[in-house]
């Protein structure tokens, strides 16, 4: 069953090393089938050149493997969460992807300091704040899910298809993997964008509402004029 | 019309990912036909792997489109501004390539530090000043280029064939669109040279005039005696 | 003899330049047979693209070659002191791969500032200290190896692979030839990854050791869960 | 004639763009047939995939070219007076190479930071002192020359391949063309390395004599023991 959906998690999964997102198998990338409720992931520490579509777990929102005999992913708790949360969304990406490890590492949000932030992230990209140790040893991965969430109670998934978690590394989504992908991608190079910007002046400050609201404006939501109109 | 003119910006714009200048579609590079006055540019978020020459759009320099069915990138108007005020410009491309864009993030102008810089731009590559809230959110790409074209009321765009836009990018230009990408690949370069000479000396000072001058003006100019004798 | 283990160095030989880890020459694997106590080693100053599985030296624990017509690496009596003090390890590697070596050169150990680091190496990667003058002039590669086991007398080398030698560059081992590789290429990105993290933020500090003992423990030890079940 | 040095000479520069040390036209190699006192060299702004071996100018040390109807690089003069005033090299090889141009701009000689300097240069990588204004209007090229032989008054050219030219960029040499593109990628990366290694640490010292002479001389000099035996 969800065949389509599986090619789609591959090839998703397949763009983590093409993109340098990641060295071994560090990343996975998950899709669901909101009809059925059911999420596709990676499986837990195979190499991406032996994933094959048919072979990829599949789970309902529960947590139950409802198909596969690989493991799923040790982060797939956190995954189904963020879609309990985000309804909006329909692909989930993790990674350890240098330059927003770097920002994670660091326990700093990423500041809007240009037009290319602004094409695609609204804003600050939030990180989460440490979890305690209680949390750390009880239940990690669904705390991760849950401090996720915690941290976008007052904000729109769709406007911020980011996070980085503290002292560990970036969650990406989208509508489709595909674009849960291409927004990981981009955010690994605003990150390192931001890096070189704060490094090269002590002054540096958020970009202005108006401009930040120009490009995410033209680029997203009802009124952009960006690319082809494909409606 | 214009095949050879299509080929060629088709051509330079493929440059752009192959010279690790853009990811996805985050550039975008135009000619004008000064006989016609015809500009060809890239049509807007179309992929480079799925360009084809013979659906570049064309516009004349009021901005209307006289042919393909593609729409024209949303920079459009800020080329057709740059063709109008420097007469002697043939290609311009506009990226977000990342040393410039951390200059252009950091509102900095990347001083001279070198031969390298002089052999190409001749003295400090300049940066805009900021938009006002009302040039945003009024004509945005028309304020875009009205504001490089202020920054060089008093330069040479001969002599100084690119720009910094603050908070958002490199524009670059040339004879022709592939000269064009080169002295964007080129600025790239003097863009991350300038920032990690900074970085490794605070007393860092732009070189003297006399070298800046025998360098531009070897490889640039009536006497320039750099490369073979093509004429 | 030792055709299959001379073929696994060889491989892991070629790794080192297809990682980045290396450039000519600069680095070396070996690997123990540990039921006859003979080693296997890259020989000193051939190229990658020349070496060949059957030419590969062949030496026993005391460091008389027994095989092979090609002198060793001049760090083969590192790589041996290592097998007699580490009975736990089967493969070893040396480079000076560039994050690993600016590290060393700094005379700093690599502190655990993330879980990407907390899933390999247990705590804050030692560095040794400087040789002594007269260790340098006598016995400089013996003296090499005692200091790194001296590095590790209150340490276990199965959760801690690798090390800086000061001045110079890192040592990495496992199980097998291909684990001391995999360390190497992993530890070159977390010393990347925590340069750049101190460079972010003064204030930064190692992680909780509540996050360091729940990233290393579910992916090494007995009550893992990371991975396939291959037992 | 000179047909076997002219196709190692258009290999040596083939090696330039492969090896990222330059883009474009950016640097040129040289060699000399000590017999004939003859120098070989890159035509001028000829891009590195149109060279053609039996088309590379060949220069007498006076500087007269006696073969080839391509104008020779702009830097020929500095490489002829390298030729005359070290004996013992047999190429020449320039570039702006990125890390090493930093420093150049910084206007800092390279430290010697750890082992992997000490395997190649044998001690500080120096610096030349700017060129006066007078040097720069006449006869610039030459008193480039000038002023890199000026700087190895008291150093052996065979223990230290290569200098920074203030404001510019470095030249390497070696026994032959092959040698001199080879020390000029290493001393590439020493210049990354030290950069980084500076930046890492306030504290930062060269290393010790005794380090620099072991590694220095395992390598080079009558009683190396690095490689197999070739004579």
């Amino acid at each position: 069953m969800l065949q389509d959906l599986k090619k789609k998690v591959l090839e998703a999964n397949l763009e983590l090393p093409k993109r340098d997102l990641v060295i071994y198998t560090w990343g996975n990338v998950s899709a669901i089938d909101r009809d059925t409720g059911l999420v596709v992931i990676k499986p837990s520490g195979v190499a991406y050149e032996d994933l094959k579509a048919e072979e990829l777990p599949v789970l309902d929102l529960e947590g139950n493997q409802v198909e596969g005999r690989l493991k799923p992913s040790s982060d797939t708790i956190t995954h189904i969460l963020l879609y309990q949360a985000f309804p909006e969304i329909g692909g989930v990406v993790h990674t350890h992807s240098p330059w927003c490890t770097v920002w994670a590492q660091a326990g700093k949000a990423i500041p809007s300091l240009g037009t290319t932030h602004a094409d695609y992230f609204y804003g600050e990209i939030p990180i989460t704040r440490k979890l305690t140790k209680e949390e750390i040893n009880h239940n990690y991965e669904k705390n991760t899910g849950e401090v996720i969430i915690e941290t976008f109670e007052d904000k729109n998934p769709s406007y911020m298809p980011g996070v980085l978690v503290n002292n560990h590394g970036p969650f990406n989504w989208g509508k489709t993997p595909q674009e849960a992908v291409s927004n990981a991608v981009i955010m690994e190079e605003i990150a390192k964008l931001a890096y070189y910007t704060q490094s090269l002046t002590d002054a540096v400050k958020p970009i202005d509402n108006s401009l930040l609201d120009k490009h995410f404006l033209r680029k997203n939501g009802n009124d952009s004029y960006y690319g082809q109109v494909t409606k």
